[in-house]
């Protein structure tokens, strides 16, 4: 069964957003991902929100450049939490989509990570997620461990130099 | 006959588009004004948009603050012209709302004019709504040589002081 | 039991973060509020972070302004999902604040709201509480129906101007 | 007869702009293209605005990069719509150009499209020309439905991966 | 005889620059102080700008806000030195019409000065007029002194606090 | 006799600051070129500025990048007239450079071009010249031409296109 | 004997900087404080910062707004630890002074605080001088005691709330 | 025994941070070098700041990107002068970690220097160390003359362009 759904407003966002992909699967949680817009397949996007609760969707990730309103749009959609990846593309790199996405207005919240933050964005629905599945919760801090360590090696190798 | 369709994001953006409304009746033309929330209300804004074109809706000017999605969704659901305008308000004055109306992706344009730039909209509405209607065309022509009269009054002013 | 904790990096923050509270009341979820700075009370900060998940914390909503760390600090001390509020203060006006918040390095995540969004940080709170809470996501639904009918009673009020 | 004027401020415009005259061909909306500043050919930019009415032009789209006057220039000199299209050059990659294009005084408004935004000043004027040639919004709404399509057929390959 | 020219794009810009005419009537330089809009009288600026080298005009002054056009129509216009007053005015406070102002393409160049700095106007068109009057190189090398002076008062009261 | 000082706060500048000097050749304006950091070589910066006018320069193009003091130190130092340009290095690509050159306190104007606009300064020096040698004003309306014509030469390679 | 030595580009900054002159005066660091431009009174300011080791000074604190200069003009004549402080002031709020201050280039750093940071350039400096002055450690610890209670008693009025 | 001790966010920041390193080798000032995360290894980073004075350390300097929070972290847990290098890295290069960096809250203050700016952070950690120990001083004046004769040198080399 799939917990997380992740949107991307073009395929073009794909090389971003795989690596979102990839920290979920590390994670053990399953998901989809599609390419849904929300200028150019709003009834698909406003379909996909309304029916992820009743599809036993937990947490949706929606990614998009420029005037990004995918993530938005989608939370306008459903009351399941919304996570928003603003994607660097076009002339101004992504400072567009940051605000795009972050700054909702009262009532329907966005749950806004960094400029192609697709991996943070993985790691909150992970969070989200480990409030009824504790077992996520124990990979995440598996996971920081690693991370700890990487930095541990890191810090070794610089030190030779 | 309504031919021009004002929609607000908030009522708080009232005091801004009002000038639109009075810029329109000047130019004796038909309007409707309302609110109507891209987040809050989505199927309203949808309806609005989708039935505008068989309602003889000509134009559409669509007012937000913030991540200003109005313009972008109303424009994803019709094919009529849609002027936004990016309201100042919050901490980004409309710098935020600017991007996020401007910065369409190719095929769903939004007809942008400056941050509170309520008249604008509607005198750009009236340059659109002259392809058809002809005396709006010289409406716009007779406010033209006003507003060149109205420089020169306040050109013998400042000469004055 | 307290199910969210509301973070605030200095007690001027609280007049942006009492809608916080005041979102949380009306949803009726527990919570908790106090001042705690990332750099003026680290190791409180810490305490608070790491102890937040034992104690039976859900949630962390942190709120800082200018190099607003506060939300960072505490996601890298607990695996709990960590919203983060920028609030608008000093010659930046929480734009600064907002991108000290986001732009988080991979691995963790903080959920960014919009600049002084105290509102959306405690929607986004039930949000994700409902995963758990399925009564919680009923309020917040009754709540969406709320606000627009809110927007329906000022697009009466906007007509008969 | 052409429809369209797309005036440019330098000839490095071209590249943007030849996708504006691409999606104008398309939609088989006659058009002329030609290069002409406000800066170094005021007088020929103003009698291209001054004589487009009388011409049959109908929309004009004017692309200028930095310190971007071209749009505003021919817009004080017509009442026809123009579309201002910003383009990214220079230092600031149409930062410039967007705010130049934009933030029009009152009475002489450009409808502005994104940065680098040919196909939507485009599209801008299918929509305008839709008013007064049905024909053309109904290639407008099979284009939609194209664009709708492309996306389904994306999903697809997503999904595949 | 007058030597500068000083047109603004509006009356309300005449706040700030009756500074830049008092530096002028201190340093004994004739003037003349106009209202001309770019967008709404663009005929009379491109006379005011075409007459006024032989008229004896040897610098103009241009003062505008937001998408601020007129210092560098007046400088198509003409090959006297133009100095461009970004003026502070709308949302963006004069950011707009710096960028705008001084952005200009190779070949019409305005000599921009700092938002609202209607006094460096005025100085720098002294220094200009210096070239061929070098009584106005005496009165701004006095000028300078008396600054001079004027902060040695200053930390002279400074001390005492 | 030199007529032109330019001063860059690097020889990294040259690449851009040779355009000037390129312009400068072309309209037969002799002029100086050299490197002189504000903070590296502060006294050797003074030394150019106070002894320039008795030299016989009668204007000064200061280039530097970053926080570019250049032109600023320079005008502090003399009253002839102090042309900046602010040169895109670093990672704000100019825009520091910008606004450390433009926003000069009351008294102390630099007279800023755009960003890299090394031909736009010479051009503007010749606009200066051009007061107290006619000559001068005659290459520049002779120089205009020539722009005009290169645009209508474009303007036909375009059409064919 | 004074260590620390304040200046400021203008008397409009001292409502900023008394601050700083409070917590030395606490920290019991004594100090000067004089008004200096860099652009009106640059040869003073040379003097102050060529002399100002000799005289015993030990730090410099340096506060402007705009194109903040002064901070970078004093590092560039002195190897004393120079920290800047950016004001705000003008249309861009600080934002200007603060590129200008902190961007210098390799070779002449300044030591920049915050946005009117008039308390923390104060702080830095005493941190500074603890390398030499052991007892100004102790004080600076003890004043981290005090905002950490201070921090505390705020916290317990909030939870009062 | 090492005086410095230079920290990274990330092993990526090696390349712009072994300047710093190479400046303090050429100034015989001896120093460490290490990766150290505020977000992904918190625990060390306290250690490291906490534990720096009894270690002899007497300057910190602290390099990170994004929401760069290590030397804001670091400065919150000692009383030791902390510079901090925000590294340009991510979508908006290096702006948001100038941000982060530079706006901290009163009591806790930063050295900042400018975007990548490792040099200058060690030239900084120079003239704070001369306090103590002099002939760091003589060193820092000596690089100086260096600094001054190798701008003559390029002077010579651009007159003979």
């Amino acid at each position: 069964m799939a917990n997380v759904l992740i949107l991307m407003g073009s395929d073009s966002d794909f090389d971003v957003m795989k690596k979102a992909a990839k920290v979920l699967s590390e994670m053990d949680v399953s998901f989809e991902i599609d390419v849904c817009s929300a200028h150019r397949t709003p009834d698909r996007a406003k379909k996909y929100a309304e029916e992820a609760e009743q599809r036993g969707i937990e947490v949706i990730i929606a990614a998009a450049g420029m005037a990004a309103h995918l993530a938005g749009f989608i939370a306008a959609h459903t009351t399941l939490p919304v996570i928003g990846v603003p994607v660097a593309s076009g002339a101004l790199n992504g400072f567009d989509a940051l605000l795009s996405t972050v700054q909702m207005p009262p009532g329907v919240p966005v749950a806004t990570v960094g400029i192609n933050g697709a991996e943070n964005a993985a790691y909150l629905a992970c969070e989200i997620l480990s409030l009824k599945y504790p077992e996520i919760r124990d990979r995440l801090k598996h996971k920081r461990k690693e991370m700890y360590n990487t930095v541990i090696e890191k810090s070794e190798k610089i030190k030779k130099k």
